[in-house]
């Protein structure tokens, strides 16, 4: 596969922003306590709890598999379980992780990847009922797997609605910062004012190497977090090197401005693909996803060049990240234009 | 803990050698695609190939953690169980991942922290009883949590004794080129040719950032190492970074020469602090780990500046590392010697 | 709710068969090994057997989840999962068992509870991708908790399909008499000579006290179920009072003489509800289910009196069992139809 | 296997008694609620509430491993461990059902398999420390599988130091009528007023088909447990007959009377097989345990009759048990010196 380019296929197929992997070069001078109990690590938290409040507690990992499911794994006993979008990260992209930690995962069919409400009211029928798993949490992905973004209204409706029933309410955010720069809202005002308990704060698709923040905004479900970390197998040694690549993104809101290119090129790849009327959008365009159907003289054409994913049949799926220029996007269309 | 100097409390207390940072930076040019399917990730597991055998599988992981459990995972039946050393680092230091991964523990009680296969017999005698978790897998630290080095014979002994009763032997190589540069044998004679089944390849305590290899030696056992690194979450989207750091170790024999460095500075530690016979060896050093005993009074003088760990009632543990230097053991001594 | 008739709610609310109870009784008399090593279970084995082929292994259980959930167990790999009708009572009325033991459960929507040979493409196209759970069990229950029974030619199909593709097919058979004496066909037809692997054989609701089988048919995936059952708790001391129970349904053909008047049951329900036309069936009546709509003013007078469940809005559930007599089934409809 | 006779080899070869078989067929005449929700269930549990108090929490299970595993289960995260004895069923033989629960398990060596409070304190001290598995429940036996029983003041020493730092007792109390009549004190005394939190119910062996009891003595941690009981597939459906055995076993103090019978025969039994010193007791015998030593000529002529375990080389375990008559004890006695 060396000739193909993988630009469109995915906001992980980057490498990482030059200035993540300068701080860490930086942070490489010392000897320093392991696991976690550093001076980047802790400069990394401090600057989440900046963002999200003081009280929240916060656990740096690795990857975004660990980071949803170790977040929720803390928080629920094994009787219980979570519901979640059929079309979610943690129910369909994640083989048996979720059961390895003990996560039981109930599906709801939704058009547009977004929970409602309404939806819930199955799940908290079983409430009670010893032959079914207890529903525990509530896990959206914001922005979701369909390119869809939760305004704050209706993250607030979800977790009223799941606090009411004595559930808690997950974000998958490994693409919050595209969902926040969408909205025009602070971290704030879409995850901590709004009810949310438990948060993936993502990076690895913002422009790190490798690194995830587990965020537990409710309080007293967050004691010993590092226990669940450790055993999650997530508690690096080099700790330091987490932190340090989460404080860099978070400098000088460099994240936000990450998610400002990806959105910007998606518009900008979804608006120049259809300008002819020959490929056509199947779903709006709200962050950095563009999903197209288009003839197949053009799908052939781009298919011998790039790699991207045909979601379902038919209907393709083209990400873009905080490295898409507007080259990229251009000589892409212009292919797929002819 | 600012003022406190952790040079000799681990080998991960240091950060990562610059050649493998280097390394990471120069890896991050071009949209590659994710997920391990890279070029930097073939090469690394090419190059370990090279060492072990063409047939070997190769699955790259972020943590020690993670290369331990998930290698003798694979293997398992949910109703076997691992023979290790009780002072083994599996055992006795990674909270419950083991068992978050279906791996029961049997804890062997040994005099230096070295299995022998007299010590396997009441495990053996357990085949077959229902009662009992059935023993599968024989797990060693190669060098040990006790700074001891297995000869290539008693590797091969270890084994010969486990296939004979259908057992595997795994081996927690997370200083395996601390022992290699000890025996001064190369990682065919010491791992493929002894008949170990798995290994935990490691890179971080030797100067990755953060990786380590699962290499599963036997045949047939291997198939499928992907999907059980996905479930453990430690399938990193943006793999090449992983890659790229054994590569770079691998490369020039840096590895061994970064073993070579830290197995000296333990030799120079030992041989210092004991000259003036005030500080008592506890155990043979025979890898890179120096364990003491001293005076309360050259103790206090030590503590005060150095971070280190008591091992045992009055015994200390002190660690070299690729990138100790002798100033840094100099300067150490002739605090401890006054 | 002393004075509900629990009747007709479920065929596990009435006891067990009288010569059931008087076979314990009759095991009650010397000392025995314990835990399935004895004269009673060995008995119950050889009838298994001689039923469904002598090459097949057989554990004696106590609960249908038990029997489900470990012979599913005992077949899978951690990354593996299980495809069902979303019906199945392992999918939605077993809390968390299954995940607890390891299966993940990938739910597949159907009009009749049964699974046909086209639903499981997706599945099958997931294999290979390593970010979904490999599937490698289709379990079908049979009779369907719809009532539905699939024929032997249904059967058949779905396990050459399975079998293609390396999958394996699980039958949960708690109403596997049912299905047998609706298609008049004998368990070797139905199981052994239609490719099954593994069948949960029911006794629980067909007259025992707490006993059911796991059978596993494959070749080689069976070593071993005595550990499987023992980590599943399920090793039970006194062996001989499971034996006793399966082997006393087992002679005389008393398993199918049970399952016959439990159908013939359901038939004579069905037809006396419907002959006035006001209440309607909404389901095929195959085996012992009945399902029916009727007017509010029915259902409260029934209500009154007897318990039975709402199984989706406005539909209701009823089922016979081995125990139910004509006047029990009349003086239901004689109050329903007033 | 036919002529050995398994007497004396353990409390579960001899089957029910009588009075537990009638009253199951007693109970079978009507249809019930499933599920435990009976008069039978109900009546165990409130017999059970009138021993050990009106707030603990009941549930029925079917086999001692599942009341061991799923009553610690109940009330562990996944970080944490249970501290026992090396010799505690429920970390020897018990395959690996508690891991499959989530129990990681941390022996203790004992001299007599009795746990002192000092026996904790590794375990303590592993508390707050990431990389250990945090200490939750404390696990003793009584009486042990060495046939040693605690007094009510060792109990409540181990539950005080328990809680003093935050930790359950748990007691397998299998044999535990054996224990209240070997102190001669009442189930209230020996486990409720020591501050015993969670107690293993023993019926099995104390003259049950199969039937024990998870009871949850501590405030607060009991809530769900029905759950518990169900995710650990012990949901019995006819629940009847586990509440039938309990309530008849309690009964008239019947289960206290098989204990006295045990404990008696036992007695007799070493006091006659030692009375020419030719065999020798090698523990203490205070409840229905007997270990015994003796010739080699003496073995042999025992073991071509009996069926009984060599416990360590040259040391044999016998058992006696409710249903254990003078003239068997006194026919094994006669054999034994010839």
């Amino acid at each position: 596969m060396g000739s193909v380019d993988w630009t469109f296929a995915s906001d992980n197929t980057l490498g990482a922003h030059p200035r993540v992997l300068a701080a860490m070069v930086e942070s490489n001078v010392e000897a320093a306590h392991g696991y976690g109990d550093d001076e980047h690590s802790n400069a990394a938290i401090a600057e989440i709890r900046r963002l999200l409040g003081d009280h929240v507690e916060v656990a740096l990992v690795a990857t975004g598999t660990a980071a949803n499911v170790l977040g929720m794994a803390h928080v629920m006993r094994p009787y219980e379980c979570v519901v979640c979008p059929k079309t979610a990260h943690i129910y369909k992209d994640e083989n048996t992780a979720p059961g390895s930690f003990g996560l039981t995962m109930l599906p709801i069919i939704t058009t547009d990847g977004k929970l409602r409400p309404a939806d819930l009211d199955d799940a908290i029928g079983a409430l009670g009922n010893p032959h079914a798993a207890q529903p525990r949490v509530v896990s959206i992905s914001q922005s979701t797997e369909l390119g869809t973004v939760y305004t704050c209204a209706e993250i607030a409706a979800l977790a009223t609605k799941a606090h009411l029933h004595g559930l808690l309410l997950h974000v998958d955010g490994s693409r919050i910062a595209n969902a926040l720069v969408a909205e025009s809202v602070s971290a704030k005002e879409m995850i901590s004012d709004t009810g949310v308990d438990i948060l993936s704060f993502g990076f690895s698709k913002n422009g790190a190497v490798m690194a995830e923040a587990i965020v537990i905004l409710a309080p007293e479900i967050g004691d010993g977090l590092v226990y669940t970390v450790k055993r999650g197998m997530q508690l690096v040694s080099k700790g330091r090197f987490l932190g340090a690549q989460i404080a860099a993104l978070l400098q000088d809101d460099l994240w936000l401005n990450n998610a400002r290119v990806a959105n910007a090129m998606a518009r900008r790849l979804a608006d120049s693909l259809t300008v002819a009327s020959r490929v056509e959008l199947t779903r709006s365009v709200e962050a950095n996803h563009v999903f197209v159907r288009m003839p197949t003289e053009i799908h052939e054409r781009l298919a011998g060049r790039y790699g991207f994913y045909e979601w379902s049949p038919g209907e393709f799926r083209l990400l873009s990240s905080w490295s898409t220029t507007e080259d990229q996007v251009d000589a892409f269309v212009s292919l797929a234009l002819g």
